[in-house]
């Protein structure tokens, strides 16, 4: 079968592989019917993720029909259309029995960085029961590859984290696709005022058609001081940090409003200052968290619901066979105005 | 009257000052008739709290009975034995109506630092009827001095904010007398292992008095590997940083467990670093919390129900006449083997 094999740093290459088999009682076998590219695969062909050796097929986020079964799954069943979780778990390990999948012993993040992805014809998927989920009917299977990963992200590391409610003032900062995942979940919870924060005008002037009431160009002027004026002064309940970087993470500690959240959801390389110095007494909270997908269920519900469109998120199409146009789209977004890029073999 | 008055970094002197007097409806004027001295005190005598100006006199914990009140008091009466608050609140604001007393628009941490303190003949309380406690029969008047500031604080800002839980996992870094409230108030919700970090073997002898599991000196070899050791390699759940350094705050980030909260109680003077790099994977918090004192009533029945002993923080005990030899001893804390010291006018 054809996939897409990551070959080290700066290295990836469309090839011909053996396709997968089931290797556990818990593994299911997929057939790939629409897949994506996400931030993080960037971060892998940078050299960024050492787990992720050569030769392994790049991919997290899919949906597809499944082929192969093996004995030990009771909850899914050949020619099942599902949708295919990052976070493996395998449901029994004490991290998963509290909901943190993420860090479940055997799964987690395993999918297109320890063991072979969804870029690719097949993809054999470990623990399948509960790391699959049925797509609903009257859903864009399509569409739900966002589901996949960053509307949970965005939803989960974000809005949950942050503690997004009712009449509450949220500063986005990062208007990428994780950053307009958060966008489109934090709606949910109906909050006063949602600030996206970005270089990009572009991008801001999606984000508010998505929903913000307000876009600040922190390259134009003080972002900070943009959000005081928003804010009578007080700044933010909930500062989502959505880029991974030491300025976007300054940029949160200077406009969170004492008693407020920065949640984290940005990829970090590198550590960065915390200004203990003022905010030991500001009453804040600051979160991490890798995504559980311990929402996809609910965030399921809300799209049949017609709560949350996910198709939004989508710019271009492309084949497996054009995978390598598709990174280079992807890669490029401010020339190419690119969201998520669906990729179909 | 005489009061012990600040005159600039270093500089402190036992005065003869003005008597106060009512200046608001809502004010009470109080004999103090225990009072004590916190670490924030000898901030102030270093330089590092600006906010409180040369002419000031010190000291936010106190007990006393009551002299005068202003006509809008209609809580207490002269007479009334009373608990001061180290925070001062209207009641009405917005951060009051939350119950976020520390951020008071017209109060929060003033007594001591932007008005006249405790550590007197008599003090001015605004806002009486939100800032003071009577108190309760049979309880020790001079032991409810540390419900003033210390027990709120370590309660407050290291348990229910790194939410300690039954059967969980707890570091508590620096055992002086916060960290050591800390430890006493975490018992409360019955967590598996309370681990005790300091430099200081006399402090961590105390601790283990006071219901620690386990001590660690940080001096001698790695406390990380320690609290690795003592928790199965997981970290823990709860790390209370309660000394306000860098070093401590690095080994809290070193030791909380996936999924843990590190709760800062320590004042820092400075940025620290954040190791997002690893952390943002974590699902971590990290908290911080200047003390709302909401935690007051709750902790005065703790002590009427016997749950909780504030006078075991009680080492020394002087006459405000002696009160530059009680700032002496407490200063000297490894030497003196001081925790908190009654000064009684």
């Amino acid at each position: 079968m054809k996939a897409l094999v990551y070959g080290g740093p700066g290295q990836k290459a469309l090839t011909e592989v053996p396709k997968p088999t089931l290797q556990q009682p818990g593994d299911a076998l997929v057939r790939i019917t629409h897949t994506t590219i996400c931030g993080t695969d960037l971060h892998i062909l940078k050299g960024d993720v050492p787990t992720c050796l050569p030769g392994t097929t790049l991919g997290h986020e899919g949906v597809g029909v499944i082929e192969a079964v093996g004995s030990a799954v009771s909850n899914f069943h050949v020619g099942d259309h599902v949708l295919i979780s990052c976070i493996s778990s395998c449901g029994k390990c004490a991290f998963c029995r509290k909901g943190m999948y993420s860090h479940c012993t055997t799964g987690g993040w395993i999918l297109g960085n320890t063991i072979d992805g969804t870029q690719a014809e097949y993809v054999r998927i470990p623990h399948a029961d509960t790391s699959l989920y049925a797509i609903p009917p009257e859903t864009s299977e399509e569409a739900l590859v966002m589901l996949s990963d960053i509307l949970p992200t965005g939803f989960e590391c974000g809005v949950l984290n942050g503690k997004v409610a009712p009449g509450g003032t949220v500063a986005i900062v990062g208007a990428g696709p994780i950053g307009l995942a958060a966008l489109l979940t934090a709606q949910f919870y109906s909050p006063s005022r949602i600030i996206m924060i970005d270089l990009d005008d572009n991008r801001l002037q999606v984000a508010l058609g998505f929903g913000a009431t307000d876009a600040v160009n922190s390259g134009k002027g003080s972002a900070v001081d943009a959000v005081m004026a928003l804010t009578d002064g007080l700044g933010v309940d909930t500062a989502i940090e959505a880029v991974g970087i030491a300025p976007t993470f300054e940029l949160c500690q200077g406009i969170v409003a004492a008693g407020g959240t920065i949640a984290n959801v940005g990829v970090h390389g590198h550590k960065v200052d915390l200004h203990l110095e003022t905010l030991w007494a500001r009453n804040i909270a600051i979160t991490t968290r890798l995504v559980d997908t311990a929402s996809t269920d609910m965030l399921l519900k809300t799209v049949v619901a017609r709560k949350l469109d996910p198709a939004r998120l989508i710019t271009h199409r492309f084949t497996l066979d054009d995978v390598m146009a598709a990174y280079e789209t992807f890669g490029q977004a401010a020339q190419s105005k690119a969201l998520k890029v669906i990729i179909s073999p």
